[in-house]
């Protein structure tokens, strides 16, 4: 392809090895970006899946150790989920916003709008060195406590590393109110804006434009999700070179709609 | 960057001139990557905004030629719009989904749920040639009438020039129901999936992945429109280069969830 400012460059890193409890990202970043023989650059970002940070930060629930509520034994029967899965989901999440067979969608503690709280099954290993503790373990993962605060610290570790400002973001996976499909939203931020406002810019034909904000770090978000794969693909970490839009501290809560807007809750 | 596989490369296209009503797409698309030295490969995908499709199309509409019914100027009064572009927004859309002071959400007929029908004023050309007669329109774009047909035309425009089956997507930028801002999503598609399937196929750790469909065209969109910029800005052709998952020849309409599984309309 032809460079310049107008193109974007997305490489999903391919020797990202299993995260476990304790992990250094930044410093697992930087080994997987040698082993790849890439160099950082200014103005290049790290986009690192939620599953990733997760594990590292130790945010593996054994559903066996999880003794259910009332509300929850009631709601799954609703729902038709696992009460231990339903009492986590409550416990992440400040509102219950829809059930059905099947659906759980809630506001979760962080204030985004999303299934079971975010929590998943897939892709947790087992854990456990002992192969037959594994077999009796039934793994989930939370969302990371504090995103942005989770990559602040991503983001120290390479710039201490590289003396460059390597801006951090993470991603996870959400269903739309309206659209078939997952797609890549932005959770934790740091060094990138959220949203941009375009208000009050002309556009070519000097009329300001009526749509006013951009949904900045949620593009950037599906962008990678779109090169992270799912599955067995697994590529957790991705370098973006080429962003446009200039930088801000932003953080992922000026994705979330304030509930006094939110007409569909 | 490395190349390889992993790698996907999004530049825009930067010498598309001004698109009026009747301009050949597939055809200015050419021209502009000649200008840019870029040369199609097998692989490569064009993304283009909705706007320079629907202008190219005719789909400019003068508000001062526009009577809006009693219905019309009634919800314009609730919702705090231009009775004649209400109107213009009730042809356009199946159902009202949410009124409120400066907010209506509808249901286009063509299924997406979005604000205004997708109707805007901004980078709409005045069209005329006589300047005189310009400063008394006041011109709005509708969305293309069937946008994957428009794909397939330009589509087969580049195949026909290049001998390489180039996909084509056509994307607009929409709000979301909790979270702030707007992203780019699929509304016309050739040569590519609008969702991909993965129900069945084992995560990294073999357990079948809950979240099952990937909103594969919509990613695809939110990276685009990252490069297309707003305002000023103004890219509306996107070269991708790199995409990955296999081609099939999908529909926008797979991105819709249908009326019955839809909890919040």
């Amino acid at each position: 392809m032809p460079t310049g400012s107008t193109q974007l460059s997305i490489l999903a890193l391919s020797h990202i090895p299993m995260i476990n409890r304790g992990d250094d990202l930044g410093n697992i970043i930087l080994d997987g970006l040698i082993a790849d023989g890439f160099q950082l650059e200014a103005g290049d970002v790290i986009i690192l899946a939620q599953k990733i940070v997760s594990k590292a930060e130790g945010r593996v629930v054994d559903l066996t150790t999880v003794t259910p509520s009332p509300k929850a034994v009631e709601l799954a029967h609703t729902v038709d989920k696992d009460p231990r899965l339903v009492e986590l989901i409550l416990r992440e999440s400040s509102e219950v916003v829809r059930t059905r067979k099947g659906v759980l969608i809630v506001a979760h503690k962080l204030g985004f709008i999303l299934a079971n709280a975010g929590i998943d099954h897939s892709n947790v290993d087992q854990g456990g060195k002992d192969k037959e503790d594994m077999n009796q373990e039934e793994n989930i993962l939370l969302l990371p406590e504090d995103p942005d605060t989770s990559c602040q610290k991503i983001r120290d570790t390479l710039t201490t590393a590289t003396g460059i400002d390597i801006p951090v973001m993470i991603i996870d996976s959400i269903g739309r109110a309206w659209r078939n499909g997952t797609v890549g939203i932005s959770i934790g931020i740091s060094g990138l804006p959220g949203v941009i406002d375009l208000r009050g810019e002309p556009d070519l034909a000097g009329t300001p434009l009526q749509t006013s904000e951009l949904g900045y770090a949620d593009e950037v978000a599906a962008a990678a999700s779109l090169m992270m794969g799912q599955g067995n693909e697994g590529c957790p970490v991705i370098v973006m070179r080429g962003l446009p839009y200039g930088r801000r501290n932003g953080h992922a809560s000026e994705l979330i709609r304030p509930r006094e807007m939110d007409l569909f809750r």
